[in-house]
């Protein structure tokens, strides 16, 4: 049996019909959309020889048995958004199962070959995402707070989990799936304006973004609109706004792909008889590389004290939460673009905003890479999310050579 | 009876015990407090031989006979705010008591003299200030509006008036009140910094500032913090921002005391992980001239366009609402200008940022002047709003001399 990347697209179309409505994709964890998702999955991988198993976090993983013990892994997620959208997570899995018949057909793999779905990888029921492959990385370590969590209906995570059989306590028993784990692959659409932008269909991710998350607090005086000179005011939003401006210069100067959001600000009183008193204000900064990705944020905090001083109010800085810049593997990465280049003219190497459960995986120290296929105006988590169905087919097949080159590799 | 103006401070405190608590006072109009305030006043008014009368509107006057129909009014307001400061409204009127009983205790003055207590001047409890003013004045035009208010509790304005005596659709036979008015002067906390900063007591209101106010609705693109390129945004907070810094240039380009407020911005969706959609800004703009008003709109507008163009985003511009400059009568200014010479060394005119009862009195064509008195640290519409007591003092000095002037030219 040969590759057959119309299949997956056609696969891809039957779990949309199965598992979405008009309003997108439901294949949220932890519920019985998900496991009629799991169910489809199943029926999908009979037929190859790979044997299923449902890990102590809910992951489900096809083993093709190989000469070694040691072990190829793809992976994605079945999981999405409410509302979501028809490729992500899903097309990663659906091209695994493709590349996962046309090895099973050529005979017994010299390494064994698993493709894992991890489970509830988007967290859009808990607010706990990469759930899955943080247990499987064994880089879990906030259990004590995921028992305390429950959904808008008051179902706590744990029952929730139980109703799926899995039990919080053990999750962390999912990290002996990656002792035998040589390297791991994973296709996704880029969710970005990126390829689309270049005009290609496929590129190579080089890492996912170390990121910083700040809360940037300005205190002025609060005061009456008609009754205070210009002069006499302490404007808060005044710091605000020269932050969420200068932001693009710290961007432009660390530059090496760096960005800089300022993702929200609210203010108090915030009606329009008041100068503004506080504004509370997000900053979102990411980077590939640690050491740009801390200059940028003492760039950020500089300038707001000297915003602060400029404006005679107050600034406070706190930093809400941070990864740091997680980098692929190099042979890998070297194996993706050559995959690209044997079907498509180009290849391009980009870092990804987005964490994906690639990054939990290449924490944990296994050689990671991933292939990014264009998505149509970047759009994601939404029903309008799409991509050309010739790029589809196209990131089936670089996801099959990136494979073949990775065995070759590791026997 | 010579005038007593520590009888004044006394007077004062003696209501913030019976109508205030530990957090300010609590003379909102149209509740049983602002009830107590009115009979509080009634008593002290009592002996002066000045005659009560409650108008269509719920205004209270006192009218002291004169040799003439025609009258000299002096004005305030006993409601105050929720949680409100002991000067705000009632200092005008216990200073205003203070002259009826000099002017009362020298025999009959050359014209009668009117003490008149506006109703629900801060509109605190169904959001419409001025009520009894602009019904006297005939300026009130929305009586359809006010028929569909209701407090936080369901109360509707119609049936909490009438609790109290006033039938909201007779409520403009108040306007015979002004029928032979010939002045009308009014004294209140500057509620502003300008002549604390300054150092000296009292002040000389040339009128009250046109205003315009107005929502600037900015659109961009949601897009995600991680996964797009700087140079492929179209951030709303943007425009936002360049415009809160944009409107000093506006006031200090055009001058003659100018103020802009970007009172408050609301950004959707003002989630960390994405570059802002939707930015809601509100602009307060102030000016005595109104053409000067006018350059100052069109100059915000104007940059509105060149930053949503910059940006790449759009922008809607909405006036929520517009009030004309009101100029105070140029005669009773000097009269004014006069008496606060006449006891302390120096005197300042300045605008009024906040709207005032004497603002209504003057547009239904009423030579009209008011007094400040200083503010310490511009509060007011909180229990820390203070005026030092010497300063209180003056001003009932200055407003008693500039009543006798004011009658003097009547005569």
């Amino acid at each position: 049996m040969s590759l057959d990347p119309a299949r997956t697209v056609a696969e891809l179309r039957e779990l949309r019909e199965l598992t979405g409505d008009e309003n997108g994709a439901q294949r949220v964890a932890w519920t019985d959309t998900w496991e009629q998702a799991r169910d489809f999955l199943r029926a999908k991988v009979d037929g190859t020889g790979a044997v299923e198993e449902i890990d102590e976090a809910g992951n489900q993983w096809f083993t093709l048995q190989g000469a070694s013990d040691r072990a190829l892994l793809i992976g994605g997620h079945m999981d999405s958004v409410p509302n979501g959208g028809w490729l992500d997570g899903c097309l990663n899995v659906l091209a695994g199962v493709e590349v996962l018949r046309r090895i099973a057909a050529q005979g017994e793999p010299p390494v064994a070959v698993r493709l894992v779905s991890w489970a509830d990888e988007e967290g859009a029921r808990f607010g706990r995402s990469l759930f899955g492959s943080s247990a499987a990385a064994g880089s879990m370590r906030d259990q004590d707070e995921l028992r305390a969590l429950s959904d808008r209906d008051g179902v706590a995570l744990p029952d929730a989990l139980r109703a799926h059989g899995v039990d919080l306590d053990g999750a962390l028993g999912a990290r002996s799936q990656l002792r035998n784990a040589a390297a791991y692959l994973e296709l996704h659409i880029e969710q970005g304006p990126v390829l689309e932008g270049m005009d290609i269909p496929l590129g190579v991710v080089l890492g996912t973004f170390g990121v910083e998350r700040s809360r940037f607090t300005w205190r002025g005086q609060a005061a009456h609109a008609g009754s205070t000179p210009m002069d006499k005011r302490r404007d808060a939003l005044a710091g605000a706004a020269k932050l969420a401006l200068y932001i693009r210069e710290i961007a432009a100067e660390v530059g090496g792909g760096a960005v800089c959001t300022s993702g929200g600000v609210v203010t108090r009183p915030g009606i329009v008889t008041s100068v503004v008193e506080t504004a509370e204000q997000l900053l979102d900064q990411r980077h590939l590389d640690a050491e740009s990705l801390a200059r940028m944020l003492e760039m950020a905090k500089d300038a707001a004290n000297r915003f602060a001083a400029e404006e005679d109010i107050e600034v406070e800085w706190e930093r809400i939460w941070n990864i740091e810049p997680i980098l692929f593997d190099e042979t890998l990465i070297g194996f993706a673009d050559e995959a690209i280049r044997e079907v498509t003219a180009t290849s391009h190497r980009l870092p990804s905003g987005p964490l994906h459960d690639a990054a939990e995986v290449a924490r944990a120290g296994i050689p990671t890479v991933m292939l990014f296929v264009q998505s149509l105006r970047g759009l994601s988590h939404t029903k309008l999310e799409d991509t050309q169905r010739e790029h589809l087919e196209l990131s089936v097949e670089a996801l099959d050579r990136l494979a073949s080159k990775t065995l070759a590799w590791l026997a």
